[in-house]
């Protein structure tokens, strides 16, 4: 069972000060509507990045305005302020990573006061998470992390008044079922967005389906359902009433005897706007957003017109009923208004990508703009996952509260999140300061994981002396680590799995010779030359081998101790070989001889022909409508010019006992190694693309392409944020008719973790082999099949020209003076469709969510420095265990009789039929999962674990699909069933079990 | 004594609701200053122009954004809303126009708010005037009007504590020793301002003579003394530290985690400008202005940056103390400094004109930019008081209330006051803006003239069809009044002065011949050509003739109504007279034969040399240095050209038995009328220029210039404000070193109403004749005496270049499309000097205080159709009495017994020493003055009548001259006396006296 289900999360929660309630937010507090009038409600928001063209600092202080006027706290400040003035007045704050440095600036009264807004429904928090992330770029662990992070910040500044309603997505540039899903599973009633296809928007406009019931998940069906309403004119105000500062719009005038009275002319001007819009709708509500980018600074002049704007519609249009509203409330009106008129809205199961905002402006350039930035995120959200539960077993076992250390980096990744941030859409400066603010946070997040994995190894109290400063090596891509070039290091290798995996890990050295000492002995280990030299990064001096070991059989959360000591003994030389083939009968694959590239792929005993090239396009320059820039992928030609303009690439083979590579260089700026492991049943491909040659300057987009004779029929399938795989098929949507202007960008879509291809398309068998042919990635990127049989994505991106969407640069990152150099993963793996399979045959289903799991929540490499004269083997290993696991082994304990409160998250990780076994219901009994702590209460929660499952009200819909009822709260005993893709999330209070040396 | 004892207010005054007071304002409210360190008091502060590039409705309302980003309304708000956030934050409100507005568009809820910050000293009131005047063009009548308004408004709402103590004179562009004399009188402790000659500045800033105590009236002694403070750095936050949302300055940055913390840094470099700034003061405090123009639209960003200033200098600066502080706490701490120090501030008699703001910019030519605008303001204020009366009348004699009326109109005249607006400094749109709210005002004003003229007229209850439609004929000046071109219309002639006057009338007419029946019977008249055909000017018909006749006895506060017909009967023609010599052995004047031009003058049978000519200077380009502009004096060379190319000008003679007149043609633009009045004792110059005729693309600026043999030794004298006259010596300053770069503009001085020249340049007798020549004019212009003997008035300017101070636009007043025509008025006068007359020969003063009087408020001509059957003169005289006198007349009353409370404002307008007798102390017994009400209390107030007299209090400061106490509260019994140039302002309770038909 610990197969399929998978616990993610594991983290104390500091309890929150206890919030005096008030029984008047929710809808009761809303503002009346009048069921015989045309309802508009005006909704005071204001859209605020977590960086874009400013830091987050920066826009939170308002620094550098002469980049944008920009200054956060003081949007919240006076909103505050203008809300105290008028009690029907009503706003929405979105980002908690805003609200929060917000508010823990303020005094006591500043506080009071807010929370009595919050109370009475005047200030409603909508969306809450840290911030409004990208829904491409980013993955579900990361989206569920910083929604839980934003609401606790809430929970515990504003209690249940401040529990949000709505989802407010109304910036990012295209929508995905999964966080349709995630909204629905935190309790959420409804969505609204913006952005949409343009053919897809003209067509809601026409057909009155710009509200729609969206069913995020089949597999979750009714229960990921969520309302979804897309704005009538864009989240910005009408034109001509926008009344902020940053505006300049015409105000009211409202002083009867003033020559430039004028409150008759703007109510009519924006009635006609309001009768525009009311057709577009199957209600008789209209939600206009009042508000844009960082409007809002000095609230209360633009409170003050649409005071005056709601007055003189009394006065001049009482057949309109204008109010302050808020989403919740519209969506309440809107409920209201469908039940009694029994109004049915438009169903949708699929997604909202790629987003076109017009012919030629697809915004799938976004799905790859700064990889380096995409992967950094993720190893980010590695570190976060095993620090916490390694926090978590040093809080349990030795009352040490290292757990504020991870504060910054819970942060940082709830900005990185942000839909400026992974899609790589900010500008330069403030890409600079994303790295900046992560490295940091890792940092400190690292600070003492010395006394923690002292503590969690240690046998005997008497064991300080063991103590070693550990930390990661961030460099090792560029071949450094400083820790692992000593002549003794110990490294821990951390598994945040909750199964046994085995670890291939690589470390940067420059000996030849070593003696590695792991909990089971002595470990065999080779060296590899590296993928190239790295001496042109500044300040570092890269090594030139790596060393490479098998951490075997880590246990589920837990760790392994290796003590590594360079010997002059012996002489490790890694072999060169002359061969076409690699790896075993098993897994493996060829080369061809002539042209160097890869021919063919063995997995699982099966092979099949399959090459794999780079080759790139040229950024349209923008010189006829829209460059290609941070946002937009625009290929000025759509066929791509391959990397290597030779015949023959120039490689280098090295088979060995561990892994087989053959080093390809394709160009002076593509390298890469396909390597196989000998007990993985993936290939790999290690490739390193930089600094791209720019050639006429014209911009550069470099894709890798996997090219099979497989016949897919149009058809291949992408990720939805990581976790249910989504059919796309080429030149084609299923809501609304495509025309294929752009046949390329038009057809890209993210690419979170995976993309793969189907014999004939489908799950129906006797197609082809039967075969799915996946390619899973360590980033996100943008991708495609564009041709059967072929699947290709997009690595890197170096491009002259701005797309004129506002970041005001073109995306050309620089680095030592040079374009900036990437290095990238991808894994290729396949097997049978599961439909096809018998059912004692593992599915590729298997095989996928196996890998994807392993790279996303890889063992955590930590090296430390042996050098000193305690940290011998022999006094190591006396007072050290090389091994631990936190769901296998009681740790030390001493003896605190705190209860404390966890939040545990349970995840089926299997779609429906994905794999005949796997993807079965499942039951974890927890009660013995954990020997640090006995569980003494259990309550279920929202998916973001901010209100207990039994609390969330959802409102019914009238759609086109049978009506199921809500999965009804199951009981929470210890014995926890799952749903495939289902996740659960729990609070569980624990009291530590007595102590027990082993 | 009616004579020199001049009443010029007399109106009722609407009660005030009383405001509940609190004793925490005032100086007990200050933040605390700490003896032993620096401090720094910062005084946030908005300076916002009642009119500029806006109009006041677009600076209000925010409106028209793209020309200046300001908004009054959300000033106010966003502070009073900031001001709750702390109770150590301060705001200081300055001009009442604005604040007025507001406060009438809030809730009870925000005045109540408002109130309590008033209360508290939080949010202190300066200046308070109905705008923030200038101190050029500004007659002290309108000065004085616009502080009562502006204080009774602040009165009225805010009660004892918004009783403001400072003068704010930060913006406007040079200082008179009137404005002073003023501030002190209202009872205000202190005047600030930032504007001063650079040569001035650097001598103070050098010699810590920045603050001073300024004795602003010879006359008045220490009773005209006022602290006076110039601002270390203009009136703007230091560079880089304006934490406006205008400004973009770096905001403060305190999180301590933040990569860009910078308290530290911002700490340093505010702390080196204090310490620098502190250098040029006397004592360890210093005041520091956090603000601009328009600035705190958003408030709360200002305040949040400079608590943390503050906060930062606790931390990083403790010897130095920042606090939030007003000028009124600033003002008390460095009293008390300065008394425990024995500090000695200079002493200053002169004033600070012209204000030169470098090298080649002397801001002298808004003296006479917009002459049009600065006439029709001192029309405006001739209504004002007119109305003022007469609406007293109607109150006291009928129950008639009409004073609502006049509101529109003072608050016009408040805003027309202020230092963009009578300068002539605004944008086109704008000054057109403020020709429009005079215009609507003066109609509003003269709504119920019909009414009130009935009702002060009619001798029985009876007369109500002897009412008839009164209006001004405002457009008398380009010969146009519907009303006098009718075959039968009236004439009310008011006299608002409290003495008999004669008023000689001019209508536009187009009959030959009329009848004229005033209350005295048949009346002469004459009839003369127009001086122009004024036919190009827009939607009128101009007539071509005038009809003249004299007004005889005018009584005081009173008024004689005429009836006229025109008669077909006989034929009056002006007589064309072909003679050199016009008036009589009095008053007369010679024009030489040859050039047209005038050659003498006799006035009081004394016969002087004396020619006047029209000549221009061209404005300054701006190629080098500065260009001459709306605010900018520069003419391009030092010697004017004259107007007449030809050695003879055209002109045209005509002698009357009322009037003589020489009518000049001096080119296709210039013409003048020099005109006699049998029973005048001065020279009346009626000019016409325009549209000016722009020569090789440069500006011009058109002087008068009237040349004597005079030797006045270098001196001259300029009134200030139209009360007091001060000494200017040519290319000389008393209390700086004067270079004379700018030979002309460097000599200007703003003529308000009088320049005039004395033989020998002083009082001393036995020089040349012991004559005194003074030109008084109808409107403010700048002049000079750049020779000895000459004055020169500068009337109108036409430029093509702005002199880049902010208005942007060149100073082209275009009208009808052609240069805008100017029409006004001088007055040449002279007479021997007091100290060298017998006491029984009138003085040169006497005559020019006389005349001023008579142009200022002036009697007032209302027309009225007569033309309906009932309107025969027969019924009129059967119902109304053609005659009224407020001051000798009883009027019918309605038998009301209503207290009321009324102004009553007396002025003694002689210097001393001006005349042997006239300028005597003076006594007056107000108890039978009034012949409409009785006296049953009399308190004497404020000059501005905002607080009883007895309640100020001021401080006692150490300078260089002897210490004589401060004017006693005099007995406040009916018996009035005033010293030479007194003001006294009572607040007089009366009832109405019994009914007594005449």
């Amino acid at each position: 069972m610990m197969r399929i289900a998978w616990l993610f999360t594991l983290f104390i929660l500091n309890s929150a000060k206890p919030i005096k309630d008030s029984e008047s937010c929710g809808y009761e507090s809303c503002n009346k509507v009048d069921p015989s009038k045309i309802n508009v409600h005006l909704v005071p928001h204001s859209h605020d990045d977590v960086g874009w063209l400013k830091t987050v600092d920066q826009y939170y202080y308002g620094a550098k305005n002469y980049i944008q006027p920009a200054g956060v706290q003081h949007i919240i400040g006076s909103v505050v302020q203008a809300l105290q003035k008028d009690s029907t007045r009503r706003f929405i704050q979105v980002e908690t990573a805003f609200f929060w440095q917000w508010w823990q600036d303020q005094p006591e009264k500043t506080k009071e006061m807010t929370r009595q807004l919050v109370n009475r429904g005047r200030l409603e928090i909508v969306n809450a998470a840290w911030s409004m992330n990208d829904e491409a770029a980013a993955h579900y662990h990361s989206i569920i992390d910083q929604f839980t992070w934003g609401l606790k910040r809430i929970n515990d500044t504003l209690g249940k008044c401040g529990r949000p309603k709505i989802g407010w997505q109304i910036d990012p540039f295209g929508h995905s079922k999964e966080m349709a899903s995630i909204f629905s599973q935190i309790g959420y009633e409804g969505v609204f967005f913006a952005r949409l296809d343009y053919r897809d928007s003209k067509k809601r406009h026409l057909n009155k389906d710009l509200e729609l019931i969206w069913q995020g998940s089949s597999d979750l069906g009714n229960f990921s359902n969520i309302f979804t309403g897309v704005l009538y004119d864009f989240y910005t105000a009408p034109a001509y009433f926008c009344w902020d500062i940053l505006c300049g719009d015409r105000p009211i005038i409202d002083n009867e005897k003033s020559f430039d009275y004028n409150v008759n002319t703007v109510v009519h001007e924006f009635a006609d706007y309001v009768t525009k819009g009311i057709e577009y709708y199957k209600t008789n509500n209209l939600l206009i957003t009042m508000g844009g980018d960082f409007t809002y600074q000095a609230a209360e002049m633009y409170f003050t017109n649409m005071d005056k704007l709601i007055a003189g519609f009394k006065k001049y249009r009482p057949d309109i009923n204008v109010l302050y509203s808020t989403p919740s409330c519209y969506l309440k009106a809107v409920n209201e208004e469908g039940r009694i008129k029994n109004i049915k809205f438009q169903l949708k199961t699929d997604d909202f990508f790629p987003y076109a905002s017009g012919i030629h402006s697809y915004w799938t350039g976004y799905f790859t703009s700064r990889p380096n930035s995409k992967r950094f995120e993720r190893q980010g959200n590695n570190l976060l996952q095993v620090m916490k539960q390694t926090t978590s077993f040093a809080k349990y076992g030795h009352n040490l509260n290292f757990e504020n250390n991870l504060i910054p980096l819970k942060e940082v990744m709830g900005i990185m999140q942000h839909h400026d941030a992974i899609t790589g859409t900010e500008k330069q400066h403030v890409a600079q300061d994303y790295v900046r603010l992560l490295t940091a946070a890792v940092n400190t997040a690292e600070e003492d994981v010395d006394s923690i994995i002292l503590n969690i190894l240690k046998k005997t109290d008497n064991a300080d002396d063991a103590k070693i400063k550990f930390s990661s090596c961030l460099m090792a891509n560029v071949s450094h680590c400083e820790k692992s070039n000593l002549d003794r290091f110990t490294v821990v290798v951390y598994n945040p799995l909750s199964r046994y995996v085995n670890h291939y890990v690589r470390l940067p050295v420059n000996g030849n010779s070593y003696t590695i000492v792991g909990p089971d002995g002595n470990v065999n280990y080779e060296i590899l030359p590296t993928i190239a030299d790295f001496s042109y990064v500044d300040s570092i001096t890269p090594s030139k081998k790596e060393l490479v070991f098998v951490a075997e059989n880590l246990p589920p959360l837990g760790l392994k101790y290796f003590y590594i000591q360079m010997s002059k003994s012996t002489r490790k030389k890694h072999k060169i070989v002359k061969q076409t083939r690699f790896g075993n009968n098993n897994s493996g694959f060829t080369i061809d001889k002539v042209t160097g590239l890869l021919s063919s792929v063995t997995l699982n005993g099966v092979t099949i022909e399959l090459s794999q090239n780079f080759m790139f396009y040229n950024g349209a320059n923008g010189e006829t409508f829209r460059a290609s820039g941070a946002y937009i992928f625009r290929p000025a030609n759509t066929t791509p010019t391959a990397a290597s303009f030779a015949k023959t690439i120039t490689y280098t083979t090295y088979a060995t006992d561990i892994v087989d590579e053959v080093h390809q260089i394709f160009n002076n700026w593509i390298r890469q190694i396909i390597r196989v492991y000998k007990n993985e049943n993936y290939i790999e491909f290690d490739w390193l693309v930089g600094p791209i040659a720019l050639i006429n300057d014209l911009g550069v987009e470099v894709v890798t392409r996997f090219v099979t004779k497989r016949l897919s029929n149009g058809v291949f399938y992408t990720d939805s944020n990581g976790k249910q795989m989504v059919k796309r098929i080429r030149n084609f949507r299923e809501m609304y008719t495509y025309t294929n202007e752009e046949p390329i960008s038009g057809n890209y879509y993210p690419i979170t973790s995976c993309i793969l291809l189907k014999d004939g398309g489908s799950d129906n068998c006797s197609q082809g082999d039967n075969l799915e042919i996946a390619v899973l990635n360590d980033r996100a990127q943008g991708g495609s099949s564009l041709e059967d049989g072929q699947m290709e994505l997009m690595i890197h991106r170096r491009l002259l020209n701005d797309d004129n969407f506002g970041v005001g640069e073109p995306l050309n990152e620089i680095e030592f003076n040079e374009g900036v150099v990437v290095r990238g993963q991808h894994y290729l793996t396949f097997g049978r469709k599961n439909t096809c399979s018998k059912s004692s045959v593992k599915s590729a289903a298997a095989n996928q969510r196996d890998i994807a799991q392993r790279k996303l929540l890889s063992p955590w490499v930590f090296v430390g420095d042996a050098t000193s004269n305690q940290h011998s083997l022999q006094n190591l290993q006396a007072k050290l265990n090389f091994q631990f696991s936190g769901l296998a082994t009681a740790l030390p304990n001493n003896n605190t009789n705190d209860k404390a409160t966890i939040l545990l998250r349970l995840e089926h990780i299997f779609s429906k039929d994905e794999d005949n076994v796997l993807s079965q219901p499942a039951t974890l009994n927890i009660g013995n999962l954990f020997p640090l702590f006995n569980i003494i209460n259990i309550e279920e929660m929202s998916l973001a674990a901010h209100m207990p499952k039994i609390e969330i009200e959802k409102m019914t819909w009238n759609s086109f699909i049978p009506a199921t009822p809500s999965r009804e709260v199951r009981s929470t005993d210890l014995n926890i069933d799952l749903e495939p893709m289902e996740i659960r999330t729990f609070i569980v209070e624990v009291v530590p079990k007595t102590r027990n040396f082993v």
